[in-house]
């Protein structure tokens, strides 16, 4: 049964062909059955036909005003001095609160109203038969008629229908209240009950089963995992995608990398769902079981697609079950906690089956590519397009020319231009969905963008949030953290954006107009000064302020205890230690290359000086797995993995802001932070730091 | 404790201002109480803290390809021509699907694995520490080692950290992962399980009671109401919003207008909700309890707003209430059919009420307007803004100066300018909602806005829903509706706008550019052709397309029986007859006064002449209620209504486009479905209808 399966990866097109003649051939390219909901539970879902109004709305003409029904006609002539004079009469279901048995039918004869006759109503009210018009019971006055009888005294004459809601105003009985495939918001069900449905026919909710597969997996509730072991989330994330797509997802337990188990759990699947998609082993692994599953189960129609990330895809049918392999998998089923009873299918069906990628973005990818559209078209509903922007690249993008790419990017509005920034590629990085703000897809066939170039990104934020935030790029420090989190909290989810490519690529960013703001921590060797001659140089002609942020100590980072003893500079060139080192640009790195010039120590002599990190907790990371005895950063990162510091040097952490942004609204929040003292006490909560000078500013105007 | 209670329009910013400082007063102008929510029921929540990192990702070196953990040093000068041999070792705790006891830490001392070793490695296990990188297995071959040892052949070097997932690579621990604030998306449950979050502490959701109050309320399950009977339908849209906005909605069953009825109800709605929406009896007449409610258990705010629709509004705190009262409240409420128990709170607090308006749209409007950026509030997140859109005027806009006016507008983007068509201000007319595409805010002060003036739409719609719609603006026929319905379903809600204004309305919108097309059947008189005269004289200089929608026939729309007699076009003019008109502009209507004329008959002879109806269906509801005994329109809607029909004249029914339009490729599905079979019948089977020469064109050119 398990013959050799090879990952051929096919152009994204031809596997969406694949995959979308596959479900036509077997009925399944169509919106899904229609079910009877209860207007109560009807909203989201979808209309499965159009509804005709049962009932006109009003069904009867109503009052729109408390007062009094007249006859138009026989209120010409009345004036202020010459008021006419109307009896009152009281006409059946005409009136009185909470009235329940009221018969009037809307073909009444003409009723034998006599002539000035008035008949009091409530808004609401059905009006009499003989009445026309409704007059407000301010603009009458009570009074007692020549023959004793109770009557109105009217003082204007009023227009035929004035204030009365005439019987299918709103509706007309068989009239469209809405087409098919129209998915219900909530004025929607108003116009459905009003008239006269009291359910609405929509399209049964596409039920998918999510099946992680893996023996490395544990889940999340399982506690601190061991090396080796993987948290499984994907099946979170896929879970509540086809929940936000209108979909029901079933999470399955994990299984583990067993064919027999991996096959059981797709047979159970397919019994109640119409859609399984099976997590992992996707690709052509010793482990890799989907594709064999699927083989044995039903059609492999595609295994590889050229998307990155995400190629490991496999699209295929679990079909042509007998009714004895199924019922044998439901016994299988039943003997597990699963309590409920279970859809015997015919002998013969189809279930579409897609194998998922493992790495989290790629899974994530596969589910916004293949499953989204799935679920859109079962609903009646086009595929999801997201809003686009069109914004110029601040970083080149080289793309694989086989594959369509899929680029997370960060997208920032400062001043005039609409900055996109290239995130992480790697696929196992899922943050970098986190931080997108959307997705540059690059062609097959295309090489990739030049720095500059403008494109087109596929949003996953409102534009608005967009125009909204603030673009920090330099220098990474935890403090600008905890900005991003006081921000988000006091100014109702206001963004802090933070790129960490160093302190002298933040200015240059800040040349480039890509940032609104870059943290920086450049010591001049010539000076011993911070900043102020790199932003000279860096940015001529430019007015900036130079705001302090922290002061902090940077040192070795080390293992707890410090076994190796290192406590100074020169440490760096001993033969025993290996270092990690930050990359080119950042502060960090201009002030070992500093202290090693200094002492006259050859970069050549450090060991694992060419191992670069971007961040100083990446470097407190490298020392805590093992992989480097130390590197240099800053006290707070050592603390945070547990890991012991020795302290080298004292500096100033600044924030460098054009003066045009430091004076415009947006920045104003974070500027205020600085001074806010619940802030400042958070970050001096932070080991190593102070915050004696935050918030201080240099105006640099003239240099 | 009822006391005679006015109602007083106050403006819009001064109510909101009066309830927020209550709130603010009572603590509830901020976030509800956080909660400990698991991931898997997380999916849209909103957090409550910022979340950091407990766990790095990945929480140790991981290989990320199936192939052998190496130290990269010993793999230089390896060539094609001189592979390098390595020897295989196992490493504890490297390798092994389903291996559950790995023990690895990450800070193991430095391997002692002897030289040239090399150890197989799948995705995801963990690099042994002496290792730094992997070499893909496709790229070496097993061998014999001298010595008899399983080894592998290299034939070329690989750099350190080649194919490995380094700690941290994607989290580092202590970094931050979400700020607080955030509404979580699927990609986001995976950075928190990831980071080693099981949970995650999210605002609590507001639980909002919705009690609809009214005598003259029957539920929509009810069946079919009695005139004076009003189909409650505004606490299904209130629960919509309220579960829509991240709340959970209780709708209370209907209560009937009783003051001690309604305030128990309220009463036992403060016990466990945050909320309470008391519908209808917001205003100030003699069965309206909402205001004397609130005064009676807390404190009254605000009693009217000056915004249209939507003035009788009521805010209030219900607040201070005595365990006694409470008690006795929830004694009555135990006897009524709601079993479970009730949280009996302290002897002081504070619930905020709005008495929401009974119409619709003032129901839903004030839903907008009050309930949502409360809601949004206790959630930690910023007021809904909708998307706008700049578009021109196609009619005046009167406003009263007094009040902040929602108008309901139609958008279409017709060639290259946004149209924005006012429908109607009716409060009562819920299907303004349904087909509005946004909301004209005329604020206070403003008289309201000249034809033609550019306003700002906030939208309802994504904004290119409405870039592809197509407007249809003139003579209405049930064509358009089956014609809306079928684009809708067969091709995945593309959307007809047609705005009922009558024949020549059609051709004035179409010189104007604001639609794509529009209905006609207009009658020369001098010719007794239809509409290619008027499309001359309306149209100069434009080239248009005629195209042939349905023939169909006109007559005297009548009641059951034809009780009056009437047959011939002479009945108009029938003393004892009260007839129903259509419009100025309309092609019934100009069919009336071409046959009145032609038969020497003064309009004004003719009883009911002056009263105008927009479709022909509002003039069948109007004979159907008996509010006229007739009117001139198609036999469609007679029989729509079960009324009868005395046929007079066979007209076409033709839709005039624009070449412009015709030719282009929004249009062309609309064309299409002219020749298709399945809508030809549905046409056909409305009675009176023929579609002989339906899809027939005439191309006007030089005219």
């Amino acid at each position: 049964m398990e013959r050799q399966i090879y990952l051929e990866d096919i152009p994204l097109d031809d596997a969406w062909a694949a995959f979308r003649a596959a479900l036509d051939a077997a009925g399944l390219w169509q919106p899904l059955a229609a079910e009877t909901v209860p207007l109560s539970e009807a909203n989201g879902r979808v209309t499965a036909a159009a509804v005709w109004a049962r009932l006109s709305s009003p069904h009867y003409h109503a009052a729109a005003m408390d007062g009094y029904a007249v006859r138009a006609g026989e209120t010409v002539g009345a004036t202020d001095g010459v008021p006419l004079e109307f009896a009152l009469i009281e006409e059946q279901g005409s009136g009185g609160a909470g009235e329940q048995g009221s018969t009037l039918s809307p073909l009444l004869p003409r009723s034998p109203a006599p002539l000035l006759s008035a008949t009091p109503v409530n808004t609401g009210h059905p009006l009499p038969p003989w009445a026309n018009a409704v007059i407000m019971i301010e603009h009458v006055q009570p009074v007692t008629l020549p023959d004793g009888r109770a009557g109105i005294a009217i003082r204007a004459a009023v227009p035929p229908w004035q204030h009365v809601r005439a019987m299918g105003e709103d509706m007309v009985a068989t009239e469209l209240v809405l087409p098919a495939n129209h998915r219900l918001r909530p004025v929607d069900l108003g116009a459905l009950a009003g008239s006269g449905h009291a359910t609405v026919s929509a399209y049964r909710r596409p039920r998918v089963a999510i099946i992680p597969t893996g023996s490395e997996l544990v889940a999340v509730e399982a506690g601190a995992p061991e090396p080796g072991h993987i948290i499984e989330y994907n099946s979170l994330v896929l879970a509540a995608q086809v929940e936000n797509w209108g979909g029901l997802p079933t999470r399955w337990p994990i299984v583990p990398d067993d064919l027999a188990a991996i096959r059981a759990a797709v047979l159970a699947a397919a019994a109640d769902h119409d859609l399984i998609l099976l997590n992992a082993g996707s690709s052509a692994g010793s482990e890799d079981y989907t594709a064999p599953v699927v083989q044995s189960l039903g059609r492999l129609l595609v295994h590889g697609v050229a998307v990155r990330p995400g190629h490991p895809v496999v699209l295929g049918m679990v079909e042509e079950m007998t009714n004895d392999e199924l019922r044998m998998t439901n016994e299988e089923k039943k003997q597990g906690d699963e309590p409920s009873s279970f859809v015997i299918r015919h002998s013969s069906f189809v279930i579409p089956l897609i194998g998922v990628p493992g790495y989290p973005v790629s899974a994530a990818l596969t589910g916004e590519i293949f499953v989204e559209p799935l679920l859109a078209r079962w609903q009646g509903q086009p595929p999801h397009r997201p809003a686009t922007l069109e914004g110029a690249l601040t970083r080149k993008i080289v793309s694989h020319t086989g594959d369509d790419d899929y680029v997370r990017v960060v997208v920032g509005r400062v001043g005039d231009h609409v900055t996109v920034t290239p995130i992480s590629r790697g696929a196992g990085i899922i943050t970098s969905l986190v931080r997108a703000d959307g997705i540059v897809r690059v062609p097959r066939f295309s090489e990739g963008h030049d720095a500059g170039a403008s494109v087109t990104v596929h949003l996953y934020r409102d534009p608005r949030a967009i125009e909204q935030a603030i673009v920090a790029i330099g220098s990474h420090d935890l403090t600008l953290d905890l900005l991003a989190q006081f921000l988000a909290e006091r100014h109702n989810g206001l963004r802090l954006i933070s790129a960490n490519v160093g302190s002298l690529g933040g200015l240059i960013a800040l040349r480039r107009g890509e940032a609104h703001l870059g943290g920086a921590h450049l010591l001049d060797p010539a000076t011993g000064e911070y900043n102020l001659s790199y932003i000279r140089r860096y940015l001529p002609g430019e007015e900036v302020a130079v705001v302090s942020l922290v002061g902090r100590e940077q040192g070795w980072i080390v293992a707890p205890g410090n076994p190796l003893g290192l406590r100074d500079w020169a440490d760096a060139a001993r033969p025993d230690i290996r270092l990690v080192n930050r990359q080119r640009g950042a502060g960090t790195r201009v002030l070992l290359d500093y202290e090693l010039g200094k002492l006259g120590i050859d970069p050549a002599a450090v060991r694992g000086y060419e191992r670069e990190e971007y961040t100083h907790l990446a470097v407190a990371a490298a020392v805590a797995s093992g992989a480097a005895d130390a590197g240099l950063g800053i006290r707070a990162a050592a603390r945070a993995l547990n890991l012991d510091f020795a302290p080298l040097a004292h500096e100033t952490y600044e924030l460098v802001i054009p003066r045009a942004h430091y004076e415009s609204e947006r920045l104003q929040p974070l500027l205020a932070l600085l001074h806010d003292s619940a802030f400042r006490a958070a970050v001096a909560a932070m080991p190593g730091y102070d915050v004696g000078g935050m918030g201080d500013v240099r105006l640099l105007t003239n240099h």
